[in-house]
């Protein structure tokens, strides 16, 4: 694909940002790369690993830029809108790699007004244990899932020029609305992660609770793998995205009743019938899943 | 260690009675080990691989055996015990498999009453997604916990025995009473077992599923692993460890009532601490449990 040459400012250089930044280098849509960010020692890093070309404490950088992806976690993004917007020129786009969506459309609308038309809510659907610039691979969103969440002013063009860039980074690009992203998210990510927090905050309250740990084996392992997760940016997403996750949680509750009665009325049949239908779609849904990656 | 010959009979001759064939024969604390089963080809292969030197379809051959190890299903066991009332010799050691305790430590008293200071109701904590005597392996319980649950009839030179043959297949024996055992696995086996069923439920019950699915990735893979699980055998253990199960239920509904009411009401610093709590307790037990493999 022949383009003209182009910017890339990434606004916080870790794992999610330095990885598109070397990955839309690597698919020859970005020619240059800026990386903005408040430790010198991660952009020294950065800038030393070849993850960006120039590097800069001030956020009016992005006056140089044709593409700003801002991908600093969400409680930091109404201040860096702010503080961006007397320096972006009329048509650079600016997108975010944030993991809820309604909550960063609304910071869209109230702090980059009059550029709207230049913007793309976006999540990319990656991430591991590692942070920072040291951590950023090209090959981070191979196969992954990238949802975009265009906001009804998005210009279809800057629209298609988002998605062409994730799709060179080798992720599978879905559009959807700001709100059906947060309610899918509630209900496959933030919901089990808060029912696994809340599940070791129960076995750890316990009177004896290492007697109980004691015995804990792989079943446990992997089902609270996720309550190791870290705590602040977990309280950050439950609360932007509490109206979706207190729905999930009111499903879930009434769904755990459900299940509740059999065990209480020894309800064999319908319990066997129950676990064999989670079991099916949890099989199916498996083989698919490793069948994509 | 010397000792007598000893013949071991293992009804049910799957994953669980072989390994423990094996094993305790590798040891050299068995000579001669009777599979006594209702599936020939099964009883075949044990003989193929060695795990058996002889088999039976008639439970009258644990005459035979000095031990006798019941590696069924629960549900098996009534049945099984009065079928070996008549021909079991006074000082054969009776020990079962089971996964839950309360259950079976009533069966014990209820179908062989007569010989209640030779039983030791027992729970090796092993198992895989394998099954079948094509599956036993004698390294199976290295490093692996068993839990004994001796009846206040049991001998103390029975449960030593019982102890030394577990001790030398490679477990850790630990004995508690047969109410601790299911008060314990309730909370840290069956309660998430049931609790990842009933979020596959949820999910799978959404009226666009699939697009919920979809989106589903690593923490949801590793949170519902456990809802791949057999369906009837969860169901027996639901039922037969009902009532300890009951109490977990409770104890996990409040604790999610209390996260939720702290979505609800925003509070950003009670769920940091929740989960900074929750996070360490696991961070804490994963750190001990690899240790320990």
């Amino acid at each position: 694909m022949s383009h003209p040459p182009s910017t890339l400012a990434v606004v916080g250089v870790g794992l999610i940002g330095g990885s598109f930044a070397l990955a839309a280098r690597e698919a020859g849509l970005v020619d240059r790369v800026i990386g903005i960010g408040r430790s010198k020692a991660n952009l020294d890093a950065a800038l030393e690993l070849g993850v960006i070309d120039a590097s800069s404490h001030d956020i009016a950088a992005v006056a140089d830029a044709d593409i700003v992806l801002v991908a600093t976690p969400v409680g930091q993004m109404a201040r860096l809108f702010d503080a961006m917007a007397p320096y972006l020129k009329p048509g650079t786009v600016v997108t975010d790699a944030g993991s809820t969506k309604s909550d960063v459309t609304a910071l869209f609308r109230a702090h980059l007004p009059g550029h709207l038309e230049w913007c793309v809510p976006a999540h990319p659907i990656a991430g591991s244990d590692q942070s920072g610039a040291t951590a950023a691979r090209a090959g981070l969103y191979r196969n992954r899932k990238v949802v975009l969440a265009p906001l009804p002013e998005t210009r279809p063009e800057v629209l298609e020029r988002v998605d062409a860039l994730w799709r060179a980074c080798g992720a599978r690009v879905e559009t959807m609305s700001a709100e059906e992203h947060d309610a899918v998210f509630a209900a496959v990510s933030h919901l089990p992660h808060l029912l696994a927090f809340a599940y070791v905050d129960m076995v750890s309250g316990k009177a004896h609770a290492q007697r109980y740990f004691d015995f804990a084996a792989t079943g446990f392992r992997d089902f609270t793998r996720i309550a190791g997760s870290h705590p602040e940016m977990w309280r950050d997403i439950a609360l932007a995205n509490r109206a979706a996750l207190l729905d999930e949680l009111a499903s879930y509750q009434a769904s755990l009743a459900r299940l509740t009665a059999l065990v209480e009325s020894a309800d064999a049949a319908a319990m066997e019938r129950l676990f064999e239908e989670a079991r099916e779609a949890r099989v199916k849904w498996h083989e698919r899943f490793e069948a994509s990656r």
